[in-house]
């Protein structure tokens, strides 16, 4: 489980920052890529990685700002001509089946795959291979939703100490035992797993915020995730802009993280303000406020790991 | 008058090249600048280039083609958030508008200068100041347009063998001269500008065509170019896939340039198979038909100039 920046600056592009958009590789779980907001260039972003886009399944979009959504259709259109035949499915607020075919319509564009829309509410859940996903409405003036990412529970380790005490050396059987209820062995003794395991390993949790003012209205939503992406798009010398615009600063966004016991934060949505310079102040004072935290930088990618 | 090659690849971006747009530099004659196509990037390809959003004031699609047209909305909320405040007219097929203003509704964009629509037909002139516009209508499949910017005759030289044979030395004396129809010289004398002018210099002509089959029909349009920029999506090898998908090669492309009397030929909309160790092939493979031709690639700028 993979996270890699695509976009990681505000409402236009800049030399440094594309805008935004959130790759998340979930290849080593279910084979899939899911993108989270795809602004204009998000295509373009990816020639830069090993991603595919005939391997990218669900889009979520967190809201309809431009910065957030344009990249569809070039993506989109980009996945048919490359052989994208497998379905896609595009999460967000009501809205985008409308932008994206009546824009198809107008350009002639037709996909080789099937596009599935679902509008988000607020608390919805839903169940993946693998995973599930929470939504969360969030604060910014139009529609704007966070995104929970819950990896189910993992089986735990194997008690090699139990398996030995009854003469099963180490070797392939092990990898036989913990892959089936009920093993039986050469010699006709039966192993139950749950016999010799431990307890299940909790799931990695990420929580991919879209924009929002007062992010530490969101505390319980976030709880215990092992990583954080949530906007900073200020500083936090700018508190009044930031709720004028209805966005964060980066003493909102850690304050959130602290409060609700994060293990890792990435703040992103940064405003075309700050420039390459700013970079190393910028992370600096996130990190004086929480120490695991890193400032996005385009391409940047994350491994998610349970500490 | 410069052009400045913004994205020179068809269909879908690569890293060599992104799609189609064209910057026309009139900055010198009205202190605009004109877009031929804006397809998705076309912004983050600006950020390349001196020219700032706020200049653009005209925006000339060929085609509703998505690699022709999904820059536009990025570029022109970029436009706004930029102070951009003066109008912006875009002209092309039917369409354009109900895409833009869709699209803005959606996001949630609102502009802080006026968008004006105009839908093109065959044949249309547009006068401008300092400049007209023709419109041809090509052979694309669905409906294609090229666009031939004819600048306004600039007045001829002063003949100063006339001038000295009055008495009149060189210096500041003369653009006054120059640029009035009569002026009184300290004398009391009066010198009409038309006694002692050489004939008016044409204006140059520059064609732009989007993407079409079979170009050559379209010889009348592009008669006496001083610079043809056109589409040669395939190598010479390849005409009946040119033919099957409404493109052009570079063989029907320079043939097109030979009949017209083109001054300079520039081929874009290369498609995204030739990749940057074609570049050198493609363009001898052009120049051993057309002498004077380039194959355009990103950020590439042209200065027009009468031969």
């Amino acid at each position: 489980m993979e996270v890699t920046f695509l976009g990681t600056g505000a409402g236009m592009p800049s030399k440094l920052r594309n805008v935004s958009s959130i790759a998340l590789d979930l290849r080593a779980i279910n084979r899939s890529i899911w993108l989270f907001d795809c602004g204009e260039g998000t295509q373009h972003q990816i020639l830069k990685t090993t991603i595919k886009p005939g391997r990218i399944e669900k889009i979520f979009i967190t809201h309809l700002h431009g910065d957030h959504i344009y990249g569809l259709l070039g993506l989109l259109s980009s996945r048919s001509f490359q052989d994208g035949h497998s379905p896609v499915e595009i999460y967000g607020p009501a809205g985008l089946q409308t932008f994206i075919e009546t824009s198809f319509k107008i350009s002639h564009t037709h996909l080789q795959y099937p596009l599935d829309f679902f509008t988000v509410n607020d608390n919805d859940v839903y169940i993946f291979d693998g995973l599930k996903v929470r939504v969360k409405k969030l604060t910014h003036g139009i529609d704007s939703f966070g995104y929970q990412v819950i990896e189910n529970d993992q089986l735990g380790e194997l008690q090699v100490d139990k398996l030995k005490s009854r003469g099963i050396s180490p070797g392939p059987m092990y990898q036989t035992i913990k892959s089936q209820h009920v093993t039986t062995l050469e010699n006709g003794e039966t192993v139950k797993r749950e016999d010799v395991i431990g307890p299940d390993k909790p799931g990695r949790i990420v929580t991919i915020l879209g924009d929002t003012k007062q992010p530490t209205q969101f505390v319980d939503f976030v709880k215990n995730s092992d990583l954080l992406i949530a906007e900073a798009t200020f500083a936090s010398d700018l508190p009044s802009l930031a709720e004028q615009f209805f966005h964060s600063t980066i003493t909102e966004t850690t304050q959130l993280a602290r409060l609700a016991n994060v293990k890792q934060l990435c703040l992103t949505h940064i405003s075309q303000r700050y420039t390459a310079k700013d970079q190393l102040d910028l992370e600096q004072e996130a990190k004086a406020q929480f120490t695991n935290t890193q400032i996005a930088i385009d391409l940047l990618t994350l491994n998610v790991v349970k500490p």
